[in-house]
């Protein structure tokens, strides 16, 4: 099975397990809206490529670690876009879900997806691995160094850049790296460098695609970063320096990739990623002088 | 150690799991604040008087799922009094949190309450103990059954009153029997009914002090089942009636204890615990005829 349908099937079965029986219809219906479409799926599919890497010897495990880290995802989406951080109206090309259903709705929409991630990992084996993938997962969600910790800096009059970026984007890519080498029997700690070296280059690109395409190629509005100032890579070094940048922090990631059987496999799969990242316009655009 | 000490020593320490390193200093405080001061902690402590009736063989898991299960309720009651739901200003006698830090902050505080509360569990022992534990805590929690599925509700124009008040108030009383009995080793099903009839018995007795107590007394504004229209013993029953019907149904529930070796104390503890939820002027006023 392809690593997409791998984890669109067990994501469709995850929704279900949270609105089954005589449950809220509405609050129903917003789990299965804050996870579809799935956009890139780029987190998990990253841990499963990294579980199969390291033999993958545990396939249930890794479908379910990949999409307990979606679903932790898809959570922070949908309290960022609430009215009291982003105020976003747009999500993945379609209203954000404190519009298509409501506030209180969209709090626990996030809420429930937190709580769905966790138990869809206490229902996995070997206990020892789901335990180790829990723990993982909420590092790198919670205080003080996930995304939660990430989103807490901007409430601060003095932000640690560097815990910031660690915290608010790298968290979700190391506990993609470190979780999929725990669903497959590995020990965390050598994929940390993997999944934080992958998170700056995503910033990067993140930053790139922000300054470089339009709204509907982003299926949320551009130019945000300029507009709340906020730190920026091409704002730093312009686009030819930020794709520099990409090209050379990809190298490293590359190059941090711990010995294991699917070394290589893995290799190519995070390079023909990172090209996608990379807005078309970019590279085109190094070659203009005066850029 | 007495249990109220047990709860305190280990939430102190967890807190201070969450603020460690280089973290956000506000959001870290608002954790602390979250918890404190502790109020009645009702659910931990019917956890580990269960605990300690099936004969309390590792204590340190009763105690991190006490604790785990008061975060998640703090966690709900953060979220409950956000302006998109109750907009209630005062919890526990002070500001609400989203207004003494800020409404962000208050959704991150939730947010990370509830991560807390299973990586708690998470890095405890034994194994099987922890994921069943992490297991009921997210079926209880979250949806289809759990409290967010009783926030939920509020958003629904037809409600099924019965899942309803199940989700909303008896799901954490549940789970603290439940949990309580898994802690020490023992099966969570039969103990489901003790905490599903504490559940009732609570919600009858908050109805009591919202009708009978001022906001001094409850550390929150009086009077908001009226207010809201919301269902009410008080108000389908008179006084009288409520006072009776929670003592229908505390007979109920200490019927329901399971054989442990420590049954009739607890059952000595429930109804001691009962007693004090009653407020003070709702017996007196039994006698007044006409009532």
């Amino acid at each position: 099975m392809k690593i997409a349908e791998r984890i669109e099937t067990t994501m469709a079965a995850a929704i279900a397990s949270g609105q089954g029986g005589i449950a809220p219809s509405k609050l129903a219906a917003a789990l299965e809206y804050a996870v579809t479409p799935g956009g890139a799926r780029i987190r998990p599919t990253i841990l499963t490529s990294v579980a199969m890497a390291c033999g993958d010897d545990h396939p249930a495990l890794t479908n379910t670690a990949a999409v307990a880290l979606e679903v932790i995802h898809c959570a922070s989406l949908v309290h960022d876009d609430l009215p009291c951080f982003d105020d976003a109206a747009m999500r993945r090309g379609k209203p954000a879900l404190h519009l298509a259903f409501s506030e209180p709705l969209a709090v626990l929409t996030g809420d429930s997806l937190i709580i769905m991630a966790f138990q869809l990992l206490a229902r996995t084996a070997p206990a020892d691995r789901a335990l180790a993938l829990i723990d993982i997962l909420g590092t790198r969600t919670g205080m003080p160094f996930g995304i939660c910790a990430g989103q807490g800096w901007e409430s601060e009059d003095q932000i640690d850049l560097s815990a910031y970026h660690q915290a608010k984007t790298g968290a979700l890519f190391i506990a993609a790296t470190q979780m999929g080498a725990v669903a497959a029997g590995q020990d965390a700690e050598p994929w940390e460098e993997l999944g934080a070296r992958i998170g700056e280059a995503f910033q990067v690109a993140d930053d790139l695609r922000d300054a470089l395409c339009d709204e509907a190629t982003l299926g949320k509005p551009a130019g945000q970063d300029d507009l709340h100032g906020r730190p920026n890579a091409v704002a730093a070094l312009g686009v030819a320096g930020a794709v520099s940048r990409f090209d050379d922090i990809l190298s490293g990631a590359i190059a941090s990739i711990p010995a294991c059987p699917g070394e290589a496999a893995l290799a190519q799969m995070v390079r023909a990623y990172a090209d996608k990242l990379v807005p078309d316009g970019a590279r085109s655009r190094r070659t203009v002088p005066g850029e």
